[in-house]
């Protein structure tokens, strides 16, 4: 993309020029191939390294090589050794893939060093695979954070590199199974293929047997193909090289010894051995191509080992040619592995749905860190909320946001922060506890640096430079500035590209409040008593007696202020007393408890006026400790529970009305010391709300628990279930069964389950007999769909229920490297307390996505709330918005983040799925210079999905897909330049060239 | 060396050129030294790595990096990877000390890489250190061998590098003990400092104390100082970095992170502990220059960690001095290190004695190794001479010894077989199995070149072109041509340089032979039955019945031939039938035996009629398994027995006379199935023979077992006791006593165990109390002296008494790495059968030498018999001698071997010490013209004992001596050109321009 001049839209012109070469006489990409022999079995030699953003050691340790003694691992030395080793032959090829090392160690580099690097980038030498920050999870990450990880890591390598620098191919090797959605990203984002090496052991018998490893993904269901197909292909040694063919100092397979003057000369044995491997991996894949990975975690630290011994191994295996064989093996890349594919011309299987859940064998699921540290994955979907708001505040509030009167802040740090957080042993939970630490200790740092930018920027919007302060602990209701003070404004800010209104709980020690609006307007509050489970979590961390709680409203992109202050006067007759009761409700939900037993009975939505049944408990999978069938242990990545049916906490809950009020409606459950459930309906909100509770798991017993809650309903499910992908599409699950294969069922719990990242849902999947008189007629009418607010695995195991893992304790590790077992100590070495909320919705299927799509994207993105003491001055302006009007419903504005001086990066989406409503699931059209309130577009270029290349720049190889008989999703176009359509599920990404006005 | 003009000696000049440019603009040497501040504290960082040539691995394996799974090390690798790091920055600095290893890298690499390296020593940037083929072995290793291996290395050097690859240092890191005849070779060769890793551990903290690690070593009482003296430096570390500097990718310190944004910064904490560090240090070294090792055993296969840290600290811990730091770190090597010693001016300690026995904790003496390996010590011992005796005939035999009738032949590969062979874990017994294997197939294949050179330059010699064959298995009575010839020739090759006679022994099936010498002159013989012993160890491999025993004589430097036939007739009458007998007797000796015990009871010396009580008895320690006191085992190093009295194998022998004849007398003692012994006297011989045949030693009882062999005399020794340091001086030892420290004896038997390499003597050392009446008068009179086949560990620990350990079978490893039990299979895997000679002598002490000195040099350069089948052609010469006559018998014939085309290496030794011989031990001259009977020497010229430097180029660095009252023996010089004139001890060396007559 670099010193290229924009395409032009409108009447504005711009040209943005990038300050680095592209290298003139670069013969980078493609062209820049090895040649290969047509009549040959030509074997590509990928060196490659994989290099963990955090794992075992922190990013940094792994960078600079620190704490070998738990790893040794050390990137800094494996780039200086590739680099060094590259300039030794032309033919050597290397390409790396986390661009958050790289960027680490290209800034140390000398001029000179940047320069050699530059030229071998520039002649295909080096080249950069994948280029996100990281190689991101793809079951426990949400796309929003996805695709910024990527554009971070693709943005630097084109300002670093131009257009050699761009990545051809996507390269996920090891991450846990795969995401459809990713791969729809990647497809987006230019990518012409991509490659992973973990799938379900049965899955890649059956198609090493039918030579369907290398396929077409047809990654989304509305829109309109090739958009989101990417041809995909299977690596055949996971990421390693084939057995005997090891050569880092990390291996121990025998070196070339071709001194015939030495003892133990071994060319034709080796030469023989690649020779036959050769062969025996061709009869899996179709064209007379194969791809040997050389190389692996960490490698390549000392790439003298790996070339000298690759160098000889060409040598040798070649020069066999001469003697009628027929096995020609070359340095080569992922891409040039891939252009050969394309050029054979053939037509590849396709793949709509996806690679989850992933099992290498029989009993060792990878489905328990869809739940692994728990607190963790919430902290980062929250962190990525406060970065979009922080990215958002820096375009709104102008450069004085980050140098303005609070100081110097910046959103990078926190992009940075969130880039390696999407690793695969990152937000994954699969790492030691010292790298979770890390990881939570480097969003804090990023969100400090974006606090300052936050206060610099409504200092800007508001015209207030009063401290303002933040408050991290409202989820154990401490905020010592509400604690204590008897007058202070909050300021609501809202991310999202619409009005939004929420419930806010405050920690108060007052009894009563007076609340106003921006327009001065009282908004009705209540206090109401802490909870005893927050009481207990927060231990003397705060002093809150209650919590204030009442709706707020900000509009667009904006926020406005509430003020509040503390009534003089004693304590209203507090709202209802607790008592006992069989139900509360609100306008629009109506949900029962039962006598007996104290857990839910039925909800009701009042609006359609229908009512399932439902029951909701806590139960624990007791975590197997291998037995006689394997001896595969839970863990971090495994789920595995000794039994297939799971301990109940207790059959019965204590329950206790804590609020009867107009703004909230709440009981509390209490199941155990260590579970506990808030049911509560806000005030004119559409969904319920279960706040869950769970923690210190209990192990003295010995035992490692695997906590989930489990809603039974009466829908009629028949073994389908649903869930969605990294938060966007949703994928249909069936009980036991695999879409592409004849699966063969070895764990009737772990093996069903699924990663779901926003949501789950079940609902009648057919019209049922009539079987129960109640609510036999609304059969095909219910949809349950359950809006979480972090990623989790999920399964329906049962007709009509479903249920979701909370939290894991264990007590061994599960053999997949991190040695560790997943029991978090929590603050207090106890073990880690979690506390989380469930929202459910009840529809009919044909609404629920109107509900579910805005309700997810408001647990997204939720609002800032900042707080000054005392009462605001008189020209602090109490409300703003960044847009000039609510966006269409459809339309989420995904990005809105400063790229450079006067440039500014937006992506608007469609965010609904062709066929899920019928409302919204249409093209909608937003246009780009009505967009803001405060920022003049003088031009836009529209981008690819990464915001590395433009998008008429885009020309992804073109494969042949074998017959589909499902019909294709047609799009519609925009209507003018500058009004951009968004189809369904769409997202365009624009580079705006702006003006504050 | 290279492109020199060589020194005129007679009137004869000559020019040696050397191919290899020397580097016409080097600066390497001293000259190449970096910078020093002589007012602050400057550290010396030497980064080096530790390559043995066979260990774990074979050397094979390191060099290639094979076998990584048994230890990770690739010397191929760390060459490539230094080379490639010395380039990128002119200050930084390496040595490499293992020749064998440089040698193998060396002639792999590209003219270009060459041409990198040749230039990176021109400028000091790359030194070599000790640069002998291996780092020898002290304890274990004969002299000769020493030299030589010492000769390969440098002269390697020579021819590739010239002056800048001559090595100043001597570096002995890690052997287990220092013997003093090293550094008497060192200094011999020119080396200006010594420096070494390992000392008693109480010896170490004296010297630490005391400011005394590094001082002046006088290594010859014979020797005219400054000749044999050679500054010696104990390393700080061993040769280890100070902890927590340990950069190499096989260590775990920290790396240093000096970038600010990221995490963990530590420069502030590195540089105050590295200044901590040295200061430290400091404290126990003498002039303001410490040295610091920054390296360890095979490290730098990536040296980019160890560099790129390191640039790191100097730079950070120099810019300290900005801010009045007075520590100044650099890159440096030892001999810029030693530099700044040798500037500095000061007076050094004085040592004398050497450093042995080495402890490194109060339970841990390393005196097992003196032993371990019996057989592998045996055989290199062997294959010395026989390298002697290929070096001698290639020489004599001329061009077609390498090139002739039995083809391609040489020497080279013995050289470098021996070379390896001397390695401090090869020779010294301490390798895995595996690895002993493989020195001993080497020294096989280094033999087999030997025998087709040895066959061509016989039949050069005389003028036979008959086959010849080689009986490598007499010692076990073995071998096809005699046992099944009814006629054969042999010829007796003699590598001694003067004329020799000894008994021999040949396997036949006939019951008599006829034996005529070169003239044809009936030699007196004998066939003896085979010993029960014999034939057990044997087993399938040999059918002969009995032994051919006769007498030979070979001139110097030449050989006889033997025609022996097969009487037709009957068997004469057996000889003495065995019968009991309480003595054996020839000219010469005595012996007597215990009626009762069937032990020896006394040995008498006929001639100057003295006799002594002689008992002599085998016995066990039983090797400790660690206990309370300490965990230490007994192992491949260690010597702990678990009790101080050895478990005697049997109060008794069995004894039975195998035969009493004119040839030869002997008696066999049995003392268990798996010890015996054969005690002979051969007609005209001086000594008495113990042949002792132990193993399989048998461990089925649990027990690991060190067997000895006790002499026991009444010889009031007095717990004094002598040993030979590397087969030249020897030195005295006391028991619980050591010269130089005030020793705590906390091993009463390891403790007192020195190494023997080719003799041990008691004597008595003072007039003693008349206590017996039949010995009194004696007392001052006797010394027994016991001269051995190989190197062994030795001890006097009671009064007259002296023991030599035979062999070791154990069952724990002692952790110093070797990770096996030393418990040698043998080759029917049930425990290795080892069999030796000790031989004993009983003279008065003064002359003592005059006839252990020629044993023992009979013992090291044993003939070679080589057999041809039927009788010689008329037109065989029988007879050769190279030499023009017998040299004088003090001096010995070292080396004898060709350099080049037309030049040989001649080394010359006076073998008496200056005090040990009143007729000896007197300056002797030899006429070099005069020498040899085949050549013409046109002319000569001096050379250091390494033959890499003339004589007269040598300018040592001169050191000053704290005052010694011990008189310095002065020297007689040559009476003119090409007379040499030998002093006491003195061993010289030159090249020879040599024409054939």
């Amino acid at each position: 993309m670099a010193a290229l001049c924009i395409s032009f839209l409108f009447q504005l012109f711009f040209c943005l020029v990038f300050s680095l070469p592209t290298g003139r006489n670069s013969i980078c990409g493609y062209k820049s191939c090895p040649a290969t022999n047509p009549s040959m079995l030509n074997v590509h030699l990928v060196p490659h390294t994989h290099d963990d953003v955090g794992w075992l050691k922190t990013v940094d340790q792994y960078f600079y090589g620190d704490r070998n003694n738990i790893q040794h691992a050390g990137v800094q030395y494996i780039l200086d050794s590739v680099i060094d080793q590259l300039q030794k032959d032309p033919a050597r090829r290397f390409i790396y893939v986390e661009t958050a090392f790289f960027y680490r160690w290209w800034k140390q580099q000398s001029q000179s060093t940047q320069r050699i690097v530059t030229q071998l980038v520039n002649e295909g030498r080096l080249e950069f695979i994948n280029g996100g920050w990281c190689m991101s999870d793809e079951a426990t990450t949400h796309y929003s954070a996805v695709i910024d990880q990527m554009t971070l890591g693709l943005r630097f390598l084109n300002d670093t590199f131009g257009e050699c620098g761009r990545p051809r191919v996507a390269w996920h090797i090891d991450p846990f199974g795969h995401a459809r959605e990713h791969a729809s990203i990647f497809a987006q984002m230019g990518y012409d293929g991509f490659f992973f090496g973990r799938l379900d052991y049965q899955d890649k018998a059956r198609r090493m047997k039918t030579k369907e490893m290398e396929m077409l993904w047809r990654a989304s269901e509305s829109l309109t193909p090739p958009v989101a197909d990417l041809f995909t292909g299977v690596l055949p040694n996971g990421y390693n090289p084939p057995e005997g063919f090891c050569w880092d100092q990390s291996c121990d397979d025998a070196p070339i010894r071709d001194d015939p003057d030495l003892e133990d000369y071994n060319v034709d044995e080796i030469v023989q051995l690649f020779v036959n491997t050769s062969y025996k991996q061709a009869a899996f894949y179709k064209t007379n191509h194969i791809i040997m990975t050389m190389g692996s975690d960490f490698q390549y630290e000392n790439a003298n080992l790996w070339y000298k011994n690759m160098d000889k191994l060409i040598k040798y295996v070649n020069a066999l040619q001469a003697k009628g064989s027929k096995v020609n093996v070359l340095y080569s890349t992922p891409s040039c592995y891939l252009q050969e594919l394309n050029l054979a011309n053939f037509t590849w299987p396709l793949k709509t749905d996806d690679f989850f859940p992933y099992a290498d064998a029989a009993h060792d699921f990878w489905t328990g860190y869809f739940t692994s540290r728990p607190a963790l994955k919430l902290y980062e979907r929250l962190s990525n909320s406060r970065l979009q708001t922080c990215n958002q505040l820096e375009v709104l509030g102008g450069p004085k946001s980050t140098s303005g009167p609070f100081g110097e802040g910046d959103s990078d740090t926190m992009k940075r922060a969130m880039g390696v957080a999407q690793h695969h042993d990152a937000v994954s939970g699969t790492e030691k506890q010292h790298v979770a630490y890390d990881y939570a200790r480097r969003l804090a740092t990023g969100w400090a640096h974006c606090e300052i930018l936050v206060r610099n920027s409504l200092a800007v919007l508001s015209g207030s430079e009063a401290p303002r302060v933040f408050c991290e602990n409202l989820n154990i209701s401490v905020c010592p500035l509400t604690e204590s003070s008897h007058k202070f404004s909050m300021n609501v800010y809202n991310p999202l590209g619409r009005t939004v209104s929420w419930p806010v709980r405050l920690p108060v020690n007052g009894s009563a409040y007076n609340v106003t609006d921006s327009t001065g307007k009282t908004v009705e509050s209540q206090v109401v008593p802490l909870s005893k489970s927050t009481k207990e979590v927060r231990r003397n961390r705060g002093y809150a007696k209650g919590e204030l709680v009442f709706q707020v409203e900000a509009p667009p992109l904006g926020y406005s202020t509430y003020i509040i202050s503390m009534h003089k006067d004693e304590p209203q007759a507090s709202s209802a007393k607790p008592t006992a009761t069989r139900s509360i409700q609100n306008k629009f939900l109506k949900v029962t408890f039962d006598d007996t037993t104290g857990l839910l009975s039925s909800l009701t939505n009042l609006e359609t006026n229908q009512t399932i049944r439902l029951t909701q408990n806590f139960y624990w999978y007791n975590a197997s400790v291998g037995n006689t069938e394997s001896p595969q242990t839970s863990g971090a990545y495994i789920f595995r529970p000794n039994s297939s049916d799971p301990l109940v906490i207790n059959k019965t809950a204590e329950i206790q009305i804590v609020t009867l009020s107009n703004t909230v409606q709440e009981v509390t459950q209490w199941f155990s010391p260590w579970v506990s459930q808030v049911v509560r309906l806000y005030e004119g909100r559409k969904e319920l709300e279960l706040e869950w509770t769970v923690g210190p798991v209990p192990v003295a017993d010995g035992l490692g628990k695997e906590v989930i809650t489990r809603l039974e309903t009466d829908i009629k499910s028949s073994d389908y279930f649903y869930t969605d992908s990294n938060g966007r599409e949703v994928l249909e699950r069936r009980k036991d069964y695999r879409p592409t294969w004849d699966l063969k069922q070895t764990e009737p719990v772990a093996g069903n389950y699924y990663p779901i990242n926003s949501r789950a849902y079940i609902k009648a999947s057919v019209v049922q007999p009539i079987t129960s008189a109640l609510f036999a007629s609304w059969d095909d009418k219910h949809q349950l769909t359950v809006v979480t607010d972090r990623s989790q695995g999920a399964s329906s195991l049962y007709n009509g229920s479903l249920e979701i893992m909370l939290h894991r304790r264990l007590l061994h590790d599960d053999f997949r490297g991190v040695g560790e077992p997943l029991s978090e100590p929590g603050e207090f070495s106890d073990g880690l307390v979690v506390r989380g909320h469930l929202l459910l919705t009840l529809t009919p299927p044909d609404t629920a996505a109107d509900v579910h799509r805005p309700l997810a994207q408001g647990m997204v993105l939720q609002p800032l709330l900042s707080f000054q003491d005392g009462t605001p001055s008189a020209n602090t302006k109490l409300q703003f918005s960044g847009l000039q009007a609510d966006l269409p419903p459809a339309v989420h504005l995904l990005t809105l983040s400063q790229w450079d001086k006067d440039l500014v990066l937006v992506r608007l989406e469609h965010q609904y799925e062709a066929k899920e409503s019928k409302t919204y699931s249409q093209p909608v059209t937003v246009n780009l210079q009505k967009l803001f309130s405060t920022l003049k577009v003088l031009g836009a270029s529209e981008m690819s999905l990464g915001a590395n290349q433009w998008k008429e720049d885009m020309n992804r190889l073109q494969w042949n897909p074998e017959k589909t008989s499902k019909p294709l999703p047609l799009s519609a176009k925009d209507p003018s330049p500058g009004e951009v359509t968004l189809n369904p599920m769409e997202i365009r990404t624009f580079l705006l060239r702006v003006q504050q006005l």
